[in-house]
This record gives structure tokens, sequence and C-alpha cells, in this order.
């Protein structure tokens, strides 16, 4: 199924990355995650099952990308002859799949929930203009479902700006960052999440400097983040997730900036693993600890972290690294994906609404 | 230079696990760690500057291990033909040779010095007998050498043991256990420092659990704490340094025990990288953080771990695994070996001397 592409422009985004995710007339590409950042392969997905594959295997990773790919994937090869029951009955089975290839992100539901909602809103309209000359035919709804997909892609983009709009004076304020995992392009659709003020930054000419988590065990902060900004030319160090505490102790650290996959009500952070283990360590020494997010990471359903279902992945993410065993043979193993980071440490979200404390979500939420 | 041997019984310890370093007869046999745990490799050093090689490039690992190989080191090969003036030249060049090879633990040092110290002595004693027929020749002073360095060998076999009697009472009361790097076998002679007091107990029938923290760069924890417990029969599960603010988090862990390279006169400790962030952990989830060692960890010389030196190590141990890039070419890293625990984060120390508290050091201090 892998192929490489001519990269022409449109696989590329405005800064040189490879696009994470890009839709052609009715094919989906994705970059192969997973082979980053030893080749770049941009593979065209070829049904359903193929993505839900893409999404498992980590091919497409990242809470905002994932949602993105899941709205296409609700459309991804659909048949325009099936009778609008038999679209419910399809979309209902692709959303039971999707949900449950990746429970923690948020976002993936989200996107699906909006895809189903839009399907429902056809669906009602049909119903009210019955035996009406204006009621649509299968074709005409799944043209309206994939231009809800791309509109979720496209307000994704806008929202990566945003945010970076709203963090650019933290990272001003605050320009030696140490990042986790990779919220970055790659992770969303444009310029990332927690990325962004620091793109931004750069844009605008203000010097950074980013510290880069390794993030075992799949190494995303290595492969992706280091792959990213090595690209864009933020200037960047490297360092494994245990040696975090001694660069914030020996002062070259002034925040911490990460991305999110959920976020509770009371503003408890489910993110990747590693992530609770930081924000102690800015409890510890005094560095704020930021996470930059879309409102739509905020799960306001949620009430804390404490609910929030957290991942197993398998254990041969941890007893090897590409395909090499690093391990005695037959250990037990621990692995879960992401951890719950309580809001009581989370100085500020970076939301494309705005930086609010997790406080004020709650105050939103009660408002709400 | 690496040979198989036909493993012995006194190539394993009574554990029955291949032991890091053995003498036999002017032989010096070491285990290379780097090997493990994908092979067992025991391998004859061939000389002094094979010795200073199997150092720097951590086959020898773990600060006793490393201070018992320089004292065989210093003997390794030794000409008995040597003027006793040509003997303490050749010493002199030797230790300066392995004080440098690896700069942080203390060990090493403290290993040269008393075997400096042992030919000196002989010296001394020659001087006084000058012209007498008590008065050594430098086969008689090499032999009392060797005699130290093997007494070096087996006293830290026995300060291992003491060690685990000392923290007995520890693990009985805090079973689930976390560990960082290798503080067992591989590390010192016999059962370890920090492994030794879990060794016991499980001889002792206790019920013990370990996380193994895998301890990267160089994977010390997964490669060969998670060999060594499984050898041993004893509970564990590997998790990635990530994961321990989870583990924490979730109740699953009731004291983290490591070993130590140095520490300081005020408590301070300096310990494999990632041991920090283990003790700001302990000290937001209120669990106790112990460090096992043998006295001469102690360098009461050092008022404080701001003066302890830290070895840097080669990009190479983060941007590769076993030879396999995982971090894009020529990325700029940050590699420091070890870290530095600030004695207000340690609970106490459990050494051959008894359990004390890093105030405790400072009383000792005082008194001498």
């Amino acid at each position: 199924m892998a192929t490489f592409l001519n990269q022409g422009d449109d696989c590329m985004t405005k800064g040189g990355l490879p696009k994470a995710i890009e839709w052609r007339k009715g094919e989906l590409l994705i970059l192969d995650q997973t082979r980053l950042p030893h080749e770049v392969v941009i593979e065209s997905v070829t049904g359903f099952e193929a993505l839900i594959d893409c999404i498992k295997t980590l091919k497409i990773r990242g809470a905002p990308a994932i949602g993105i790919a899941a709205a296409y994937g609700m459309v991804l090869g659909l048949a325009s002859s099936n009778h609008i029951s038999q679209l419910q009955q399809e979309f209902s089975r692709r959303a039971n799949r999707l949900k449950a290839a990746r429970p923690t992100a948020v976002n993936l539901s989200w996107a699906v929930q909006r895809m189903l909602d839009c399907l429902q809103k056809q669906h009602a309209q049909n119903q009210r203009s019955k035996n009406d000359t204006h009621e649509a035919g299968p074709s005409d709804i799944i043209k309206l479902l994939v231009e809800e997909a791309i509109k979720i892609h496209q307000e994704d983009s806008e929202l990566c700006r945003r945010i970076g709009q709203q963090g650019l004076a933290l990272v001003e304020k605050y320009p030696n960052i140490l990042t986790h995992c990779n919220a970055g392009a790659f992770a969303v659709s444009q310029m990332g999440t927690a990325l962004a003020p620091i793109y931004l930054a750069k844009e605008k000419g203000i010097e950074v400097h980013v510290y880069v988590g390794e993030t075992r065990p799949l190494l995303q902060g290595a492969r992706l983040t280091a792959y990213e900004l090595r690209e864009m030319g933020v200037p960047m160090t490297l360092i494994t997730d245990s040696m975090a505490a001694t660069v914030m102790q020996t002062g070259r650290v002034d925040m911490v900036l990460v991305g999110a996959d959920r976020i509770a009500a009371n503003g408890d952070v489910a993110n990747k693993i590693g992530t609770l283990g930081l924000a102690v360590l800015c409890q510890h020494f005094n560095i704020p600890f930021y996470v930059a997010v879309p409102w739509s990471t905020l799960d306001l359903s949620i009430d804390s972290g404490a609910d929030i279902v957290i991942e197993e992945r398998s254990d041969e993410e941890i007893t090897h690294i590409r395909d090499q065993p690093i391990a005695p043979a037959g250990v037990k193993v621990f692995n879960p994906a992401f951890d719950i980071t309580p809001s009581a440490l989370v100085t500020g979200l970076i939301t494309d609404k705005g930086v609010l404390s997790p406080g004020e979500i709650i105050e939103y939420r009660q408002r709400s």
C-alpha cells in the first residue's frame, strides 16, 4: 500500500514540511509518521479499514490529526448509490470502529460526532421536504459530508494559527522552552498546537530555543519534533526524557509547553506519557507549565481526569526499538500511552479563544 | 579480544548471575555489559589500555565495579622485574589514566588511591629496612599489591551483603519499589547496592515487586536490571523513565531505591541521569527516596553536589540505539551521564554502616 509520491507543493505546508494529511479529490494521502525521520513516505489510504490500521499503528498520530483523519475516514470511498438509510448504517458502523481505534484523544470522537450530526441534519431536512423536489439524494449528501470533513480540516489549520497568536507573548516572555512528544505540524494540520507559538515567534525573528524530550517509547520527540524544528530552522537540543529535571535545575528552561489529547472540565490534562512528570518538575523548579490546545480538546462532559480512559499499548513498544530487542525476552511491561496531569499543576491553557487558567474552564463550565 | 568462555562456576555469583569481574591467577575476566541482555560474553582483558577501553565504553560500569576493576587495573600485567621506582612511576601513570577515564564515580579514585597508598606503605617499609634482609623486592611488592586488589574486591562483596541487611527492614515496610539504572550485581561484585536489600528480601520469602525504569540513554535498567531480576526470580515490571510519575500517582510504588556514584559531604547525591527527577516526584507524591551505597561513596572532601564533575558523553548514545539512528541526522544533543539530587530530597542513605539521614552525614563530618 505504501507509495512514494512525487511530493508536489500541495503535499507540503507553507513552512516546507510534508503535510500529515491531504485530501485530493476523494483520495486520502497521509504521511507515514512511523517512518520519520528516516524516510518521508506519503501513502494513499485505500479504504476505511486501511485508515483504521493507519490510526492504530500511529502512521497518523496527534490528537487533532487523528480527528481530521477520522472525518475523512467517515466519507472515504462511500458508494454514492447507497440509500440514505444504508448511509446511516455505514456511518454508525464507521463511527464505532473509529472511536474504538484510539480511546484517549477527544478530537477523534469530536470529529466523528460532527460528521454524524451533519448526516443527521441532512436526513432531518430530507424528512421535512419529503416528496418535495428539494430532497437531497445520497450523492448530494455524500458531497455535503465531504465538504464537512474538508471544513473540519480547514478550521483546524486556522485554529493552529490562532493558538500561535494567543501563545506568542508567552514565548516572547519565556523563550527557552522544553516540549514533549510532538504537538507540531505532524500532529495537526498546519503549525501544530504547542509548536505554533514557537513557529510564529521564529517568523517574527524572536530568538527561541527548544529542548526536545525524545518521548519514549515511540520517540515522537526525537523522530518528529526534532525533524520539524530542524526543517523549520528553530534552534533545538535533543535530550532523553530523564534529562528534563537536570535542564530545569540548571536554569536552561523558562517554560514547558505541550499539547493535550483531552482536557476534563476541571482542567485535568490527558497527554502523552511523561507529561505529568514534567508538570511536577515545573512546580518544583518554579517554571510555568502551559498546554496548547484547540478549544475542541476540552471535554466538558468529563468531570475530571479520573474519568479519562488511558490507552495501554503493546509490550513491544517498550521492549523493542526499530524491531531490535532492548530488553530480556519475556519481561513484564506496563505501557500506558498517556498520563493525567492534575489541573493544579497547569499554569495555563493556550487555546484558540485565549489563554485560560484551569480555574477559568471551571467558570466557563458553570456559565454554560 | 572478546572471547566466549566456558563459564565455570567461578564465573557465576551464588545467585546464578554471571560475575561482572573475576580475577583468575593474574588474568582479569570481565562481563561485557554492553552486550547484555542479548549475549553473555566474558572477556579476558589483555592489558592496561584494554581495561581503560572497557571502562570508557561501559563494558564495565557501575561505581563500585569500576573501583574494583581499577584496583586490578593497577596491577594487571605488571612486570615483576621492575625496580620499585619504576613501579612507582608506572603506578602514577596508571592512576592518572584511570581517574580520567570516568570522572564522576568516586569509587574509582578511591580504589586507585588505596592501591597507591599500599605501594607507598611498602616503599616506606623498605626505606626503614634499607640494607636489611627484610627489604621486599619488586616481585614481593607486586604480590602484596595484587592481594590488596583482591581484598578490595572481597570487601566489596561483604559490603553488599551488609547494605542488604541494613536495608532489609525498609524493603519489608515498602515492598513495592521503583529503581533506576543498575545498582545490582553487575554494578558491584555480589548482590549490588540498591538491589541487595531486594535480593535479601527475596531470599527470606518477603513478597516484593520492582518497577524497573529503562534508563535512557544506555538502557541499563532494561538491559541489566531487568535481566538480573528475571534471573533471580524477583517479580518486576519494565517501564520507560517517563512512566515513573504515573506509577507513583496510581499508588503502585512504596519507595524509590537507587545507587549512587558520589555523595558530597552535605548529602547531595550524584547518580545516573534521571535520578533527580525521581527524587522530585517522590517528594511530590510523598514517597520515600532511598540511596544505597557503600560508605566509600561518601566523598567528605566535596562540600556539595555543585562541586561534582558531571561527565558528558557522546551524542550517539542519544541519537542511536543499537547502532540504529532514532533521530534526524545532525541534531544537537545534550548528554550528561549523571545528575545531582539535593540532599533535601533524600529520605535516607542505606550504607554498610547503617541507614542515615543526609543530616547525619553532616554530623559525621563535623565529628570527624
